[in-house]
């Protein structure tokens, strides 16, 4: 099947504003499920036990029935959990639904937008599509977000923290004056993989008016495949966020989505136990690739960015992958050494360590 | 919880073209499950049974890996249903997202829209969002679709066949005048109730390039709760659905509505069957109404539209509420008259029917 973006078919009747638009590249999603997959941040642990528990055949057998647009059950788990209201609470069919609701909100066109660069790749397709006046702001020479290139500016600010791919996280103090030295621009605080070692934003929600903290359910929370995200702010943005959700679409969360995040949300315990254990496997996967004389970035994520002057970037990857172990590749300056490499269970990792040495050994 | 659009909360960097928009009102979807739910189309009877079967325990325990973003498997189901080629297919979290996406890629802004009014209140919504030049065409005095009105037009036109809430179908024959007389504006049929007696304009996108036909899980799949919904096109039309796609939410589809959409399509005599009771019921309900001195519009679809010059329109509405029975009541013009009532399992209509009499012997 065309991937949509691998060729330029399109009718004529597409907006000629998107005859030029590059859809997002999706790390890839391979059918077989017998590689080891760590290259798209999954979490390798399966969802919380209780997840299981209220999936039961009792509730996929009321699926003749419309979910809750409100999806009151998970925005009170999640109000509970950060102790904040539920209006200050708004869930999405990911994060990524969120960031578009974000920008069809609150991104003017040819207003300015700025995030760093490298960051998520998907900034940049939104600024694209919303027509935004895109301003990348490119990380120092260690792949670090400079925070006084973030004061003082016109426009909407998007930060990834810990940011994507490097795995870097900022202090919050240092986002605090950020926030602060922008008081008529919005800042949204991408906290997608801020579970793994990084602190959030989120007590700033209360004291701010201009800061939004997005987090998602696909990475420290075991449900990728349920496609949940939310948005933590004050209640007038996330008025403002779901004045798009209700104009766009309403009933975005579906029956099992709402129940499965909800009792992942609620189950703190299981929470705490997998994110442990992959910071631990984490450190350990580190102090191994330095052992390799690896290059790896100091990361809060539950992924590592790492090259190897022994190895070129590409090489490693294709050599991965010919050992049936997927890591992401992105293959642009300044990062075309590097590759990420999702952190999985340990022996995942021991695997991947292995097959590393063969790879050097071979150079 | 406050519902979208129920007040005027805005934050100061909401877009200004967005302060005055007014979201879609969705039906009620009341907490408690011990009401008789006659008022958002769902279907009374259960998912089929294959769907049980696919989102078992393992399935559940997979949710920490993201879904397919080309939804192969749902793609596959589909296609092979109607007879056509995957590319000429397109998924969506509902046919509400489908919708958006189809405004996003080709409602120029400014542009103009035209569609039925009434018909299903999205479409003003959407035309809204986008900033199109909405054009409701009014329905005749027996609320029913004009054909001429909708020749050789200057703008995307939207029709529901069946039309919302009045349930009455257009002949495919008549739709095809329509598509042949315009033949430089998009043509998108929405059939999310084409399956209960009326005729599906899948046959023309083989043979015309300016038709879009919408259809969903949500009425008779019976997977409301699962959010999903499709279009059939060209294959440059279905491109750029899924380039708007791709661009706003590549993961729109979770693992298991992909998985329970797809059994569902693939179970036929489920679908067939419980089509067929629905049709049945209604015809039953049809006449228990007229009996009762109701006037019923010829319904293709799985709910009838009626009034009685006895009882007013909000007044039955309320008095069925009273009962415990939940109907959709519009309270505009020209359609202040009527109820929409969804067709249930037989013991609910007979419990609307007994409702109803005792209503009617109160006026």
């Amino acid at each position: 099947m065309a991937t949509a973006g691998s060729d330029n078919i399109m009718s004529r009747f597409l907006n000629r504003k998107y005859e030029t638009l590059e859809p997002y590249t999706p790390g890839e999603q391979p059918k077989v499920l017998d590689l080891i997959k760590l290259n798209t941040n999954e979490n390798p642990y399966g969802p919380s036990p209780e997840v299981l528990k209220v999936i039961n055949e009792e509730e996929v057998g009321r699926l003749q029935l419309y979910s809750d647009p409100e999806a009151a059950e998970l925005v009170e788990a999640i109000a509970e959990n950060f102790g904040v209201s539920r209006e200050q609470v708004a869930v999405g069919n990911g994060s990524d639904e969120i960031l578009a609701f974000c920008f069809m909100a609150f991104q003017p066109e040819n207003g300015k937008v700025y995030f760093p660069d490298p960051s998520y790749g998907f900034y940049k397709v939104y600024g694209d599509v919303f027509k935004a006046d895109r301003h990348p702001v490119p990380l120092n020479g260690n792949l670090e977000i400079v925070p006084e290139d973030y004061k003082n500016l016109d426009g909407t600010i998007i930060i990834a923290n810990p940011n994507a791919p490097t795995g870097i996280a900022l202090e919050t103090g240092v986002i605090e004056e950020i926030i602060k030295s922008n008081p008529d621009n919005l800042v949204i605080i991408d906290e997608a993989y801020v579970d793994f070692g990084a602190k959030s934003c989120v007590p700033f929600i209360d004291k701010y008016d201009n800061i939004l903290v997005i987090q998602t359910f696909s990475k420290s929370r075991s449900l990728a495949g349920s496609r949940v995200g939310f948005a933590l702010g004050n209640k007038e943005l996330i008025a403002d966020i779901n004045r798009i959700k209700f104009s766009f679409n309403p009933y975005n969360l579906d029956r099992l989505a709402i129940r499965a995040a909800a009792a992942a949300m609620r189950d703190d315990a299981y929470f705490q136990m997998t994110r442990r254990q992959i910071m631990e496997t984490r450190e350990y996967t580190v102090r191994e690739m330095e052992a390799l004389g690896f290059e790896v970035l100091p990361s809060k994520a539950n992924f590592i960015f790492a090259r190897n002057s022994r190895i070129a970037g590409k090489d490693y990857f294709e050599g991965l992958r010919e050992k049936n172990i997927l890591v992401r590749y992105f293959g642009k300056k300044p990062i075309e050494d590097y590759v990420r490499i999702t952190i999985g269970k340990r022996e995942d990792m021991e695997a991947l360590l292995s097959a590393t040495k063969e790879l050097l050994e071979r150079q």
